[in-house]
């Protein structure tokens, strides 16, 4: 898919800005403080990676950190994988509560519904590993923020990289206060590159639709427009 | 070696960082400007990475870029590297020039020696592509701060990412006040995890000192306190 790429790198990086404390880092330099009073960062290496949605960016995520000599990349996904596609990708499938009583890193990578909506809440956090990185390029509403900003203030969560929010573009004042949030502005395409694969996407769809009623990548509600 | 690991994903970090404009992304958002005015980032996707320097940390940046979908990674090194090496890190080598002329990442990961000293100065930067992204996770003095500073504002580097500098902790006015700098506070190591490494490698080096009159990581300038 045309956005998978640009998203999984996102992902990436706020994996490793939050391991790595990046944001306060660059702050402090910028503040003139140089390393003075910084909190020492984590490495990724030896971490375990649990993704929630194992569709096409929750596998290019896979790939991205594959470099990492991360000890395990677990996925919780409505459906299990084939074995070829979980070999593939060298990814463990989990139910979603072992992934949350397990993971160091937890990425999400799912649709929203209304099913996955505030999918992380209260008692969720309060069943993960002390210290837990949470990243979300997903929808926003699939973490409830209040829930998120508690665990970052009693410590259960060290760390949170967002890229999306309940209610863009307005950021829950917890987030943007917390030293340990690494918060973009809904990045995850935003790059020349993706921007004109996504274009091409749609023109290509409305060619389709023209010359051949048909589309290249229908959704459920597209369905009763066309043949096929 | 001990700091291997944590200095890779921090030269990681820098160019993923650079290519998203991370740093200007969490500012925009902080500003409460959301995505408004931002520059598009780019792609590491299809793009070449050069790396200078092919010992222990530059090797594991290759490692650690492996699931990137770069075009290639080639490398500059003093003495080639086994076919061997070369194809376990999938690593091309290629001279110096080769590496400024054709490289849209260069990554610097070679010591600071006399010879090392502005090994990318003025000259240098011209032979580049009008584009570079420039990392440095070695030593500061291997670029003429100067020279980036001038590339940077000609717009011949794109961005650079930076965790060393000439005169730490001052850092270039030039580069504090570029919007697509990222600068940290030499974190390369500074990692709970690293701290530990490094501390166990100089105690068990005490250790093999007193007890076998010998080092497990010796430099030139011990040879003669040691029998071996």
């Amino acid at each position: 898919m045309a956005v998978d790429d640009a998203t999984a790198d996102v992902a990436a990086i706020l994996i490793l800005a939050c391991c790595r404390n990046v944001i306060a880092a660059s702050d402090n330099l910028r503040l003139g403080r140089f390393r003075n009073g910084l909190t020492m960062g984590t490495d990724p290496q030896g971490k375990v990676l649990g993704i929630v949605g194992a569709g096409g960016i929750g596998r290019t995520l896979a790939k991205r950190m594959s470099g990492f000599d991360l000890e395990k990349i677990q996925y919780y996904n409505r459906h299990r994988l084939s074995t070829e596609v979980e070999e593939k990708y060298n990814m463990t499938y989990v139910d979603f509560e072992t992934l949350l009583n397990t993971s160091d890193i937890i990425s999400i990578h799912c649709p929203h519904t209304p099913q996955t909506t505030h999918l992380l809440d209260y008692k969720e956090f309060t069943m993960m590993k002390k210290g837990v990185i949470i990243v979300n390029t997903a929808r926003g509403k699939i973490i409830n923020e209040g829930a998120l900003v508690k665990a970052l203030e009693r410590g259960q969560v060290l760390a949170a990289g967002l890229d999306v929010f309940e209610q863009e573009p307005v950021v829950h004042p917890g987030l943007l206060s917390h030293p340990r949030c690494v918060l973009l502005p809904h990045i995850g395409t935003f790059t020349g590159e993706s921007q004109y694969k996504m274009e091409k996407l749609v023109l290509d769809n409305l060619e389709e639709a023209i010359e051949r009623n048909s589309l290249l990548t229908p959704v459920p509600e597209h369905s009763k427009f066309f043949n096929k």
